[in-house]
């Protein structure tokens, strides 16, 4: 046995409670290398005898599996080892390491679950439909607000372009997102600032006089809620615009503002080219980063973030550049935040593995980038194989519960990068089959605005253009894919809010599956990423409930036998 | 390369800030797998070139060895990867996995240094001298406030006796801590509770009759603080005595009871034998359980700490069954701690692997049981050879921080555990083996009230018996000993807050040895766990700062020439 790659810790996503007297166990080994992995558990006060679950393999990527069980203990007290088997080799594997037998005081602990620690994102947005709006590019609907020099809508923004879109757009345009099946709103920024992108805040309490007043965003916010949709927005604390009110004191007042300690400045007088203080990134001028440790910057934060959702009534904020602010300044966010209103969602702009923004102290959940860089590489790239592509997703769902991985914002692309479509080479069928993969797999799919009807664009700006209204511009066969697709997932609880496993993963045809399961309820799910046919063995599959006797394609209707299944070039099969 | 075995993580011990620029990463690989391990780091805006810093091993287990690097960026945001050489084999180890070259998109990120996440414990406990007293079996300074039906002092104690120690007893004898150098004192709990140990709290704000008054624990704080002494008391938030008052009142009340929500009661009316209510431990129902995720719960235990640190001036906080209560607890507990006294110190009851308390959110230091069973595994039981016990200490080692590692309250036995002489079957030269051991490992030594005057006991209740104050029968040799090495750590700051290391691991001989350096000065610290006499070479040991000329005996002050060095069986030798 390979005991080096064995691990388990008795904290974050391989150990945590899935109901008051339940925890959820996760073991990783070498991959293949086990023939049996079982977890005993008892009473940590012995009030229990040594009890026993079957660990069942969860997951798989390049070097690991990964196995999963639940216990449960009324008294809540968790002592636990594991017990594993390789064929030759018969392993107690417990916090002190490996012993061939059950030793006394070397077992893993799971003190006690308090109440208090039991968290989950809020239900809502666990498997629900995100739409993602740039207001400056949705939709023009007032053109008496339009900024001056507003541009062609058609023609391809510049860095410094503006389009005049606004929220008056939006609720002009709210149909499309009903039709479409959304159900929750994320917009980029509204709040006042020189920019289009407007991640340079000048004032945090305002909205953008270009893209509408306060009445418009209550407007709209009644809109959604009317509709049964959740909105929420962009939240940039990790710095200011240089417009920002303490900024500017600063830069009229020197080391004598009394926001002087809200920047990190290296000496004055202050200048802004190049800038002699910290910045978003490097050297932005136009925004000074902001020394979110200071308790004044902090409480006046987090009074913004309270008044967006209490005066205003939005559901929830997506945090830019949320993973170069402390820690401890998001903890206290998330007591404010909560605070206000328990049903808050909290969405961190992380791109990289974010587990140490996921512990419940914390965000809900971040934008899905690990999950988009495998659908970049697998669909739109072809540049890594279905067996590699299943490991890149395992990675991502081991890392995180499973509340938290239903709530990752599953994104195809976003105003930070190319379009998928793009990506794509402009070919449809691989972009219909990674839209297939992002609608059915675990998560909130984000839909970024215009993928839908077909947009392209090369990253920012290109990725920014003015939303496609006219029908006969927009690629109408792929809108219905996106209705159809979200429609069943609407259906079928399995989809929102079901485990996922892989249950196919062939390099050879490059063919990938997966089921999702809840209850009685199982979903498969088979994505050909080939240009040729590929047939399938459905019988081959495991089925986590059991192979059905039959199978219903819910794209098309057809019943059959359990046999053979076709799969067309780059054709999806969702089977119950 | 075994793939499989190597380890890194952004976050916790294995990425943590040392300094407002400055990043420590750890890490792991197969043991003796890698002949090389260097970090590439940059800017991760790319305002840097590609960097390097060679990694040095730092750290070894039975399966894995820790290789260690500091680096340094003055903008603070790094991308990373690894770059490991096994002689045959050369791969990038990324965030993504393993790669034959430096791909672009696959770094680790440690996304910038924010000075709020910047923390360490206290700096006047990393390396200080601690002893813990259990107040009612130190000394009885005023038979006059003695519970009737006092035991003599001298009898062994049984579960419920009273032997008349108190407050001023501990005053009286203060100067006993004095002389033995101790710079932190810790009491068990002093509130007003019916048993001799006082885990049962009847009056959070009372301090017991028994053992004095609120004037006495003033009094001693005072003289503390006069000599330079810390105090920190003992908090038992995870359940109260049945006195307290809110359990009287749903004893009397019911459900009816405004504080019936204050505990996990299964139904009324609440029965105390056997109880139908959570309690500490299995069914203890003189320890009703608290529900800490209350806000009227959390409101009141906060109150008594911010009091007893306000009011009375006491330096922090031991944290009984500190694991049994809700994270979100002790993040509360620990703002509200540190905004009264960034300075005071919260030290966890952690038996187990504490790393989930440690992040800087929650703890300063536990109690450091992993490292107690490992000195009594070696030196008292001789169950492990010093190849074991160098690969348990390195996993404490490796698990947390340094500062934290410098803090941790590393003991030999408490009024939970068996007296570590006993332990050592009453052989004097283990235990002054441990001792040394002890006292001049990293972290925060805790000495157990009697311990260092060669008292021994079973576990509780034997090991709470009365302290012994003749002088005959004190073991006044060991005394020295104790006196001797504390001395020492306090004259040499390498002990007390410098980098720690082995140097020798040798399970034939049984001789282990470990170096503790700083700036420019080493000591080497050689055990010899053996019952022979033996000899071993100064110049085969890895000293940290290069081999030195001469080498001079800290305990003998003997000088030599670098060459064999002799170790007495059972003898120590503490080299710089």
């Amino acid at each position: 046995m390979l005991r080096e790659a064995v691990h388990h810790a008795a904290w974050g996503s391989y150990a945590y409670p899935v109901g008051p007297d339940t925890l959820r166990l996760t073991l990783r080994a070498a991959r293949g290398d086990l023939k049996r992995a079982a977890v005993l558990y008892w009473d940590r006060y012995g009030s229990s005898p040594v009890l026993w679950a079957e660990m069942h393999l969860a997951a798989q990527d390049e070097l690991f599996s990964y196995y999963q069980a639940q216990v449960q203990l009324e008294t809540k007290r968790f002592a636990y080892v594991f017990l594993l088997e390789d064929g030759r080799e018969t392993w107690f594997y417990t916090e002190q390491g490996f012993f061939q037998d059950l030793r006394p005081d070397t077992h893993f602990h799971y003190p006690y679950i308090s109440p208090g620690d039991l968290w989950e994102p809020p239900q809502w947005v666990q498997g629900a439909v995100v739409y993602q709006i740039f207001p400056e590019r949705f939709a023009n609907g007032d053109p008496g607000n339009d900024p001056p020099g507003v541009e062609e809508w058609d023609l391809p923004p510049g860095p410094t372009s503006f389009k005049g879109g606004d929220l008056q757009g939006i609720i002009d345009r709210f149909q499309h997102l009903v039709d479409l099946g959304v159900e929750v709103l994320y917009l980029t920024p509204i709040f006042k600032s020189p920019s289009n992108h407007k991640y340079d805040t000048t004032d945090y309490y305002a909205v953008d006089p270009h893209l509408g007043d306060e009445a418009a965003v209550r407007e709209l916010v009644g809109l959604c809620h009317r509709h049964g949709l959740k909105i929420i927005c962009d939240a940039v604390f990790n710095h200011c615009g240089s417009g920002f009110f303490a900024f500017q004191d600063v830069l009229k007042r020197g080391a004598q503002s009394p926001y002087a300690h809200w920047f990190n400045i290296a000496s004055f007088p202050v200048k802004t080219d190049p800038p002699n203080y910290e910045t978003f990134a490097h050297q932005i001028g136009a925004m000074p980063k902001l020394r979110t440790q200071e308790p004044d910057v902090r409480r006046y934060l987090l009074d913004v973030a309270v008044y967006w959702l209490r005066e205003i009534g939005i559901d929830g904020w997506r945090l830019d550049v949320a993973n170069e602010v402390d820690h401890q300044f998001w903890r206290e966010f998330r007591r404010v935040v909560k605070g206000e209103n328990p049903q808050a969602l909290i969405v961190g702009e992380v791109w990289h593995e974010a587990s140490a923004w996921l512990g419940g102290d914390q965000f809900d959940c971040v934008m899905n980038y690990p999950l988009q860089s495998a659908c970049y590489d697998f669909f739109a790239k072809g540049a890594i194989r279905a067996g590699s592509f299943a490991g890149r997703l395992a990675k991502v769902q081991i890392n995180h519960t499973h509340p938290v991985n239903l709530a990752m914002f599953n994104l195809l692309g976003s105003h930070d990068t190319e379009r998928f479509l793009t990506s794509c080479g402009g070919d449809e069928r691989k972009f219909a089959l990674a839209v297939a993969f992002q609608l059915t797999y675990e998560g909130a799919p984000m839909i970024y605005y215009g993928d839908e009807v077909g947009m392209t664009g090369l990253t920012d700006p290109d990725c920014r253009r003015g939303m496609v209204w006219d029908e006969k511009r927009q690629n109408r066969k792929l809108l219905s894919w996106y209705k159809q697709l979200i429609s069943l997932r609407k259906k079928h609880p399995a989809l929102r809010t079901g485990s996922t496993r892989t249950v196919w993963a062939d390099s050879i045809t490059n063919v990938y599956g997966f089921a999702r399961f809840q209850d009685r309820e199982q979903v498969v799910v088979l994505l050909n990423n080939s240009p040729q046919e590929q047939q399938l063995d459905l019988a081959a599959l495991k089925w986590p409930l059991g192979a059905p006797k039959q199978v219903r394609d819910l794209l098309t209707g057809e019943k059959f036998r359990a046999g053979q299944a076709v799969l067309e070039p780059y054709g999806a099969r969702i089977l119950s």
